[in-house]
């Protein structure tokens, strides 16, 4: 020990810690997506347990010494960025106490499981108790890195999944796409008022809606030697970088939304199968932020999977398992895919639709973690604000509204990601289209090597080694322009 | 911590075994069961940083003083024998170093995951280099243990899985098999040459034998709320009391071995689920040894599975899976069930020729870690000993032959927990079919209770309470007597 850098110290602390986060995630996806119900308290207290021990790996006193040690060795330019990455993740770890780790493990764990039957059943009140106690450590954790740091308790939550981001940035970005949002959905509404979709007739049987969306993920580039396609009642991506896991959930009346659903999942799928293979074990080697993240789900599903080109491409494939019908036309699909019509669920929303989702839950939950509202109050404000953004009438109806989503059973600061995603999204696939400028017939003949190869090349392999701002200049050559995603939405909706 | 007692401290440090060792069964298992190819390596290496942490944690100098004054300290009887397995665990753990813990969970991930296609291709040779090292790292294991309690090497290994026995004992015992089953095989096999079994035609379609095996497995009391049924390539019962995973394989032109190793791996499971919830997190509440599990397996296996009640019981489901055949009649299964054949598979074996397998395996693992023979002389023993006890050719035939099993990629000394269970189960149902002699009509009409109520009372609700030779006797009456198997034998295949 006494031969190597502190630099090296610490690489080695964080690839057992990789390791340990190996375990972690894929008993993770376990919970979700394979264990029984009784398996929960004992998979709990096991999960709680290696936090626990996580926590105290990188809490270990010796740390902050060779973090200042390191600071003055001289690395190259991957490896202080490493270091970097390292710091960042050693600041955010040493601002929270063990038990508080553990005790938001618990309470996450918790509630996450009695909320799969209560959003069945309806029960916000049974919801209630065990969200409370959720939000009561968000906000107590939120406290502890926002008096270190000096934000806002959100900015500090937001800071975990989005570094660089505020809550100031996000309200003048979200205010700008408030202002013409409900009136671009209106006018959209309006011209596809005259147009005629032919639904597609089920029933789809699981098992054809399975292999579809195999040959979907393989078309896509889906290494199935490193990763699996399983069911959830929430679909996700996870396990590890070596062997992602992604999931589904299917409805055998309709194989639309569970096909595109395997389409975004594909997308964060592929930057995890395409992260540095050098520098998996280490921070810098890791996926560069959330919103990154839903950049790449969100290439996949809008930019690539709703293109003329891919559902031209898709089209036979949807033929082949469930035979012909008129709704498969590739003009048909490309009517379904774009077809815009408020509802209530997130993650079945169409694409004009969707950033109000977020935009609601940015504003419920920011609030919420500032302590400018209590959990009780959750549900009036989601009922008023669907109906201001959306026209959607939710009241009473908990399992379509509030109760929707898994992620504040134990996450906030997420929501805005999925926008942010879109917009970066938008703002690649500018950049892409002006330097091929054939690519939608490339797509329609199954070459979608132009959209890998520039993903790869400046989303994937780049890891955590430039700081957000900097990935998407250095990709795009301007940061985060929301332009784009108007553009985009205008010229796909109303072109 | 100063408030409690050294018992206290012991407990506690064991529950925090039990929930790491938690996360290491759900990851091995998805390890057989789910996990790609490309997994493999970072897998092995989460695998074995765990390993050399539940190591750290049970070599910590603390708890030899704990030990010593937790012997001092006022326990009743259950704490006493919760302190007499954690000082065996711990014994066992301190006799080996940390590096020869994580060299061995190295090479037994390398050779399990290479052996999956090279048993496929009959790949000796390319077996051979991990399997040296395998059982270099075996003997190693075996020397350092044997030195600390002046055992045989092979004896040492052994005791981690039968403690208690030796391999003087096991010789007398199989020694005596040898003596008469080679003609108990003959004398069956001459007996079964004029009687008529008709074999059932296939094929029989994965899905369906699926929903049979569950249905299988419902009747024997399986809780699908705690475990589940999967798939692998070689059946194991795996994952943890709380949340129990089996696997069998399937193969669509036989469903008759599926269905019974389903059957065996559902008694495995019973015993999982029936151990002592109160004392789950600690040794007193694990299985007692792979011999009293293999002897639930084969009770559910061997001696409810194969017995006349129970196959009139499934006929009936089978017929609802597959169709009317005359293959289906109770009688003709109890004859396709009870066929004497000696063959390549162990775990294909009949009944009959199943401890012939054992023996063999014994002979050779234990002259194998004794030094008395090298890695390379396997085949040839392996052929000369499938010629002497089955008369059946195995050269060249690596994939039916040595190659078969898993075990030897990381586990010696395991083998005859095979036979000794099944010996156990025939002297339980010597006793059960005295306490309820109208067992089989019983069975017949699906009243499982008597037997299911019998193991949970004397075997599954014990735990680790007991040694195994106490277990035994306060079950039957008797420590281990190998006459009730021979005796079980002869009335089932004679009489």
């Amino acid at each position: 020990m006494g031969n190597q850098t502190a630099y090296q110290s610490l690489t080695q602390t964080f690839q057992r810690l990789h390791r340990f986060g190996h375990l972690s995630a894929i008993a993770s996806w376990d919970q979700a997506a394979m264990m029984p119900a009784k398996g929960n308290e004992a998979r709990a207290a096991a999960q709680a347990e290696l936090q626990v021990l996580m926590h105290q790996l990188i809490t270990a006193p010796e740390l902050k010494t060779q973090l200042d040690a390191a600071a003055q060795e001289e690395l190259d330019a991957a490896q202080r960025a490493n270091l970097r990455e390292i710091g960042r993740e050693w600041r955010q770890a040493n601002l929270l106490p063990a038990a508080l780790v553990e005790a938001k493990a618990l309470a996450a764990a918790r509630c996450e499981h009695a909320w799969r039957s209560q959003r069945k059943n309806n029960d916000w009140q049974g919801f209630l108790p065990n969200f409370r106690e959720v939000l009561r450590l968000a906000r107590e954790e939120a406290t502890l890195l926002a008096e270190a740091t000096g934000v806002s308790r959100y900015d500090a939550l937001l800071d975990k999944y989005e570094p660089g981001m505020t809550s100031a940035n996000l309200e003048r970005i979200f205010g700008d796409v408030k202002t013409w949002l409900p009136g671009l959905i209106a006018q959209v509404r309006d011209k596809q008022s005259g147009e005629r979709v032919i639904q597609p007739q089920g029933p789809f049987p699981v098992e054809k809606q399975r292999q579809l969306g195999l040959e979907a993920m393989g078309l896509l580039g889906f290494d199935f030697d490193g990763g699996r396609l399983d069911v959830s009642s929430h679909p996700f991506c996870g396990g590890v970088p070596e062997d992602v896991r992604i999931t589904t959930r299917y409805r055998d009346d309709d194989f639309v939304q569970s096909l595109m659903g395997i389409v975004h999942e594909t997308g964060h799928a592929r930057y995890e199968q395409g992260l540095p293979r050098d520098w998996l074990s280490q921070p810098v080697g890791r996926a560069r932020s959330m919103g990154i993240h839903e950049s790449q789900s969100l290439s996949f599903e809008m930019q690539l999977g709703r293109s003329r080109g891919f559902l031209q491409l898709i089209a036979p494939l949807i033929r082949k398992h469930f035979g012909d019908q008129p709704a498969f036309d590739a003009d048909n699909l490309a009517r379904l895919y774009t077809r815009v019509q408020p509802g209530y669920i997130r993650v079945d929303a169409d694409e004009l639709c969707y950033p109000a989702h977020v935009i609601l839950r940015f504003e419920i939950e920011r609030a919420l973690i500032d302590g400018e509202i209590e959990a009780e109050d959750v549900p009036a404000l989601w009922d008023e604000k669907m109906m201001a953004y959306l026209g959607v009438d939710t009241r009473g109806n908990y399992r379509d509204g509030c109760l929707q989503d898994i992620h504040w059973t134990d996450t906030f600061g997420y929501f805005p990601s999925y926008t942010l995603g879109a917009m970066y999204a938008a703002q690649y696939f500018s950049v892409l289209r002006k330097q091929t400028p054939d690519l939608d017939s490339r797509i329609a003949k199954g070459d979608l090597a132009p959209v890998f190869d520039w993903l790869n090349a400046n989303i994937w392999s780049q890891g955590s080694r430039w700081s957000t701002d900097e990935l998407v200049a250095r990709a795009t050559g301007e940061a985060l322009n929301p332009a784009h995603y108007r553009a985009h939405l205008e010229a796909r909706y109303l072109g």
